[in-house]
């Protein structure tokens, strides 16, 4: 019978995830085996672990079956995209899938065979989506089965970097994780949720406008602005009858005013070809405002009344401004944009990135309206130990164990919102010190 | 020797074109044929007119192929993405091709072949792209000729309905061609030009906030906003040097600004699915505001300061809160958007569109700054003879009749801009009522 691990993809999350499984496996006597396409990164974070090393090309589908071939398990650390593609041939090969990833309609499509051949296929088990699912179940399962009855339904997250390693950044923000999703955070369609029993739909070029400020329990203000459709998971977290349903992402407090401006503008654009006399970012800052080259972006915002005063140090820190020639040749404005965040918003060594959840669920028990706060604070190591790689890494790792338990009373393309997935989770996580503390406070 | 003429689609704008070509064909001895997928439309349009009538299956290319054999010349009035096809077709039975599209990448590619085969692909001969060709390349020869030195260019087209038609309307438009692309109107990428020196890159979601105003000589004041990419026409006209290179497109005096507020607000979106709950015009207008569902979105849009008090009379007159269910299943705001225009700006029995197209050239002659104004105005005879169908219609038969000559020079793709199309063209349009004023006033 299968019993090794096969995981695909070594990259910048991947170190906690690794370490777990290597002791797992070396415990339970499998095999573990990591493929990534570049030797580096597969050295860099496995040196000090006891596996087996292998580079590959992921597009090659006759060499990805081969190496999926025998495994009782492939967890995906590739991008999105490759997913369907590689749980199609673990269900030729009789293998269980699992990735931190969305489920999209050409996974979900693989539910039915899946099922049949007695297959699990787990997905949504990373930080967000994953502990957010774990974490909002349990405590919605709880106040259920107390008898109350869930009115409102709010969850964030936020991958951060702790505020002391931003000394003169206003956004306050670095990379944890990929900067190209965060230049484009929102452009995939419309955000929809639901507030006050209002249905919602916000253009990306408006999201950012519409982002509020949020106040979470001992940690301070936040923005928050919402993330993709959240109705999407009404039914899931069976939360059709609630007022609000509202999943959002945080940002330190400002940061969504002035993105928004850069969103406006079209410095987050990556539709559009750039005219081919942009050569800096100054050019581009030129073509997408109409301010003359030698002005300070910042004064033109304030001119036209983009901006209140106390915003320039935001844009005078982007520099955007820059009339050095761009070392490529870009396809767009984001391209740009990124390339001048990668500069500014690199993790640099002792860097502690810190990553936020937070739930607020109203709920009626007793007659007596009442609000439950469970908040999650993980701190990083250093630049390196990321809280987002063991946030991502460590859930999706124990979700393997899980399914290569045997206990696992699900089949099929699995997202984890039951018992069996946040009880055999959440103690553990714990004690690897992801902890959510949490209150409740009357509200009438 | 192969002498017959085929047009494909008899749609609203083939009317003029029709009449022309079959007069032209009668006096030539040629057969005019003309295919269309409805028989309605087919007679509709040709009831009176001496040619062959055809109903065909424009995608099914074995068909095709077979109406296009034997045919001297193709002209299509079909959507503009299946040109290549047809083109292609064209090159294969050695017939020439006109259309009043624009030249993408694919008809591009066919260039090499088609002058190799001694054909003629005629493209963007209508009203815009097709009269502003010809008559600002014959302005800028004449001034260059004359010794002058073109330091700007700018025209604007706009398709309008006279205002007297519009009463009660205070967006004074009405649709005279497709509905869909009012709607969608900037959303194929960043609009592009050079406004005193300076490239501009304008994002779709903020093109109508960054129309200007313009005074027209003689009509009076317009709203102008830039149309796609003028800079692709830099070396065309052979204006890489001047400091202003700018096409735009006209509505109505505070259109733009008012247009702007739906596109920011996500009404004119054609990308995001909507919400399952949608099911009326005031469903998705709160979603996209959230206003109260028996809130005046003006109301709403004052109290947010969207709009000034003015402006309340633009929405109020759209009925946004209309709260009958929608006939139909709408797959994303444009849609809802377009039917409700569809039904506000439908042009009445009687109703007369109009067509503007305004150049303004700034050139300098025997040291003196000078600026040349050429004006047309064309009114429809009613709501079927419309000034679109006539400004789009009877350039694009007058240079078939061109190709038909056997004197064109000019083979390949071609765009009508040299003296040969202009020479033969404008000054038949001008016995047929489309006639230019200019004026050149000193600026100095």
């Amino acid at each position: 019978m299968n019993k090794d691990v096969l995981v695909l993809g070594a990259g910048r999350s991947s170190r906690f995830l690794l370490k777990q499984l290597a002791d797992f496996c070396e415990k339970t006597g499998r095999i573990l085996t990591v493929c990534d396409a570049s030797k580096q990164e597969l050295d860099k974070h496995t040196a000090d672990l006891s596996l087996e090393r292998k580079i590959f090309n992921a597009s090659d589908a006759v060499e990805l079956e081969q190496i999926i071939d025998g495994k009782e398990i492939v967890v995906s650390l590739l991008p999105p995209f490759m997913h369907p593609t590689i749980a199609a041939l673990c269900l030729k090969n009789k293998a269980h899938f699992a990735s931190a990833s969305y489920v999209g309609e050409a996974m979900r499509a693989l539910d039915f065979e899946a099922r049949s051949a007695g297959l699990v296929f787990l997905n949504e088990l990373g930080l967000d989506p994953g502990i957010d699912h774990l974490s909002a179940m349990k405590a919605m399962d709880e106040i259920r089965e107390g008898g109350g009855e869930i009115t409102s339904f709010e969850s964030y997250c936020g991958g951060l970097v702790s505020e002391a390693y931003c000394a003169g950044n206003p956004w306050k923000y670095k990379f944890s994780w990929n900067p190209r999703n965060v230049v484009l955070a929102g452009q995939g369609g419309n955000s929809v949720y639901r507030q006050n029993h209002q249905i919602r739909s916000i253009p990306w070029h408006r999201l950012f406008a519409e982002a509020n400020s949020l106040s979470i329990p001992n940690l301070g203000e936040f923005d928050a602005y919402a993330n993709r459709d959240s109705l999407s998971y009404s039914s899931l977290y069976r939360l059709d009858e609630v007022s609000t349903l509202l999943r959002g992402t945080l940002r330190r407090e400002n940061y969504c005013k002035n993105w928004q401006v850069l969103v406006a503008l079209g410095f987050t654009d990556a539709q559009s070809p750039l005219p081919d006399d942009v050569c800096s970012v100054n050019d581009l800052c030129c073509a997408l405002t109409g301010k003359e080259t030698d002005q300070l972006l910042s004064a033109w915002l304030l001119e036209n009344n983009w901006i209140r005063p106390e915003q320039t140090i935001w844009f005078d820190y982007l520099n955007l401004e820059n009339k050095q020639e761009l070392g490529f040749k870009p396809n767009n404005a984001a391209e740009v944009l990124e390339a001048v965040l990668l500069d500014k918003w690199k993790l640099m060594p002792g860097d502690c990135d810190e990553v936020v959840m937070y739930h607020r669920i109203g709920f009626v028990k007793d007659g007596r309206k009442q609000l439950l706060h469970s908040v999650l604070r993980v701190t990083g190591e250093d630049e390196m130990h990321t809280a987002m790689a063991k946030t991502v890494g460590l859930p999706l790792a124990l979700g393997v164990e899980l399914v290569l338990s045997g206990n696992c009373p699900e089949r099929g393309v699995v997202i984890p919102v039951s018992k069996f997935w946040y009880n055999g989770i959440l103690p553990r996580l714990e004690q690897m010190g992801i902890r959510f503390a949490e209150h409740t406070e009357f509200c009438d």
